[in-house]
């Protein structure tokens, strides 16, 4: 039943607030809803490949957690998390926390929020390297900060850039670990010289670790978070090695932070969804994930295998480059000089393949010449067609 | 394994933002905290009776989600949320719904997160009763509002104040279905009264509902927003229907407004869990509210009407005034004149009942006599020890 029949009156005038003006819709997402066009074979998401997600596991865990503890695990809970599960992120991570520090967020997405709305003030600095991860820039804008881009190369932040970009900065956002967009991992070096001039600056990190165990032949090296942790926070996600439709994340913060960002939490949804925690905390017990995580690498490594192949074969002849991840979900590629990345997108689709240009992950000044694609989402046959169907649009550019 | 011999250095200089000094640890979860010890019976808490948490019915949905469906339930998601869910929703609010407006949020207290996001500036003018829901506080205060009380009597918003404090200000935030704290319910004519003044005035509403459903003996009059769909944002929750701990809620906004708040969803938590949104969907098929929902109003009266009852018992000769609410989950009781419920707590703890004191729910002026009983979580039985330890509390602290 509807009602009809109640005096309607007039609309009213809303006032949107200043940082309600920066915000805009994900290049990303909207590049995507073109893309899921049917047949079209896209190497633009950041979609974990489904063929990973332990559905079995989770069914066992849903049907045990209901039956055994379904009452608790349906009613509100605690706005840090739920306690197994921040004892085991404790356990896993490879120096030493206490549960205490842990704070479950729904996803980390939310962890960047929570950051955001604890350290940034209007016109605050804050470090970013370049390029960096979007989702990022969308959690961090809403505070209004003045975003500077620190300069990097292939392993990552280059440190005496960073010593003169530094004085003033709340922090520098990191994603050392077969970066989005880059897929770049930072060397041990490069670590050891990032962690004592920040140190030395004073300058807080976050350092943001969504694709840490997703290496493919040997494991990157020590997170920054464990060579100071009274310097930085560090977020970890379940998406990669379970599954994102969970939306569970966390952060581990040091004493002087924490009850803030908790508090922030609490007034940002109350608490991540309890039935969720312990959902994973029961997939976690028995050491899960070191029998199934083995099998994401395995998949994912003879997917980035795929596409260099694939690469190495089609783009014979043209002037275009590329990396060779060490891990993660991303390859990032540059076109020959003179093109640009989003005027090829549409060729591109046109010929059924898509991808995300570069340029959508900086803070400041794009490389229009750099594109980002997965190979974790598209099987290997879809990597080979895609790679061809890119070469003939680039082919075909570069002729016009 | 933990990395024991990386060279560690030193700590690092974080710079709070502003706001976080605002933010301050929940009143109510401090306290929540002290009443956990076994033995106390607790009116303190917000929380549903477990009791009513279909348990079975989720049991089904999820096997049955995993089952058929479970990749996809599992994957990334559109920030809008599960399209059947957004359906649901549409369809069963009272007033023309088209389910593009419809925002699935994690849980309500993220609807109220966004909207501050969305309409907040630091020293914006905003207009809440009195009392008001202190997760509503919570929410908005990070943004760093002047937060302005409207007076407010037995049936709602006085209409007459608000238009003396409307003038400048960004909306009005009003929860007129069974109020958390203070268990009113706006009457149709100050609806009415007050959708006209608004519209005048241009004030957008702010209209949060999550207990409109758990009515006792008549449904409440038709929402503020269905007078006026362009000029409010409704919020609405699944918690108190189904069960908290999933955090799924919903808002429905005007087109003037809703893709800002998508845009603050998406950097917030990129989409609600898509896993949770999937069961939810499936657990609403074939009007499954429609037979519980009579269940749990059903409970809650008759545990109402035991809390009215052991009040008559055991206040009598006291100066005690309590209200009758007609839904929802709390009552609002005032102590005797020259009394303090903030220092009646521990006397009352001491006696084994707890309650919340009435103060955390003013944004300026609080009433140090009011106090807030929730009569759901506490069986009968308890709901009559507990009144009646809370009666000896009160009768020595007026001896005293």
């Amino acid at each position: 039943m509807k009602l009809n029949d109640l005096p309607m009156t007039t609309s009213a005038t809303w006032t949107l607030a200043r940082r309600a003006e920066r915000m805009n819709p994900s290049v990303i997402r909207e590049i995507l809803k073109v893309t899921e066009r049917p047949g079209i074979i896209s190497f633009a998401g950041g979609l974990p490949s489904p063929k990973t997600f332990p559905v079995d596991a989770f069914a066992e865990a849903c049907a045990k957690v209901l039956r055994e503890d379904g009452r608790s695990a349906l009613q509100y809970a605690a706005s840090e998390g739920y306690g197994p599960l921040r004892e085991a992120v404790a356990a896993q991570l490879p120096w030493n926390v206490d549960p205490a520090q842990v704070l479950i967020t729904t996803g980390s997405q939310q962890g960047l929020d929570l950051v955001a709305k604890v350290l940034i003030d209007t016109d605050s600095r804050i470090l970013v390297e370049t390029p960096t991860y979007l989702g990022a820039l969308q959690a961090f804008t809403p505070m209004e900060p003045k975003v500077v881009s620190v300069a990097s190369d292939a392993e990552g932040v280059d440190v005496a850039d960073l010593e003169r970009k530094a004085p003033g900065a709340r922090f520098l956002y990191v994603l050392p670990n077969f970066q989005n967009p880059t897929g770049r991992t930072m060397s041990e070096a490069r670590r050891a010289a990032l962690s004592i001039a920040a140190a030395r600056l004073g300058l807080p990190l976050i350092e943001d670790n969504p694709y840490g165990d997703l290496w493919f032949d040997a494991p990157p090296a020590a997170p920054l978070t464990a060579r100071n942790p009274e310097g930085s926070i560090y977020l970890g996600s379940f998406s990669k090695v379970l599954a994102p439709g969970l939306r569970l994340g966390y952060l581990v913060a040091p004493a002087a932070i924490l009850p803030k960002l908790l508090q922030a939490k609490q007034a940002a949804d109350l608490h991540s969804p309890s039935f969720n925690q312990r959902m994973v905390a029961e997939v976690l017990k028995d050491g899960f994930l070191d029998r199934h995580v083995p099998t994401i690498r395995a998949l994912y490594k003879a997917q980035r295998d795929a596409m260099l192949a694939a690469l190495r074969r089609e783009m014979a002849g043209l002037d275009v480059q590329w990396n060779t991840p060490d891990g993660g979900m991303f390859l990032w590629a540059r076109l020959p000089a003179g093109m640009n990345a989003v005027d090829l997108l549409p060729e591109a689709v046109d010929r059924g393949v898509a991808f995300v240009p570069g340029a959508a992950f900086y803070a400041d000044e794009p490389d229009a010449r750099a594109l980002r694609l997965s190979f974790v989402t598209a099987s290997e046959e879809q990597i080979a067609t895609g790679i061809a169907a890119l070469a003939a649009a680039i082919r075909e550019a570069q002729g016009a």
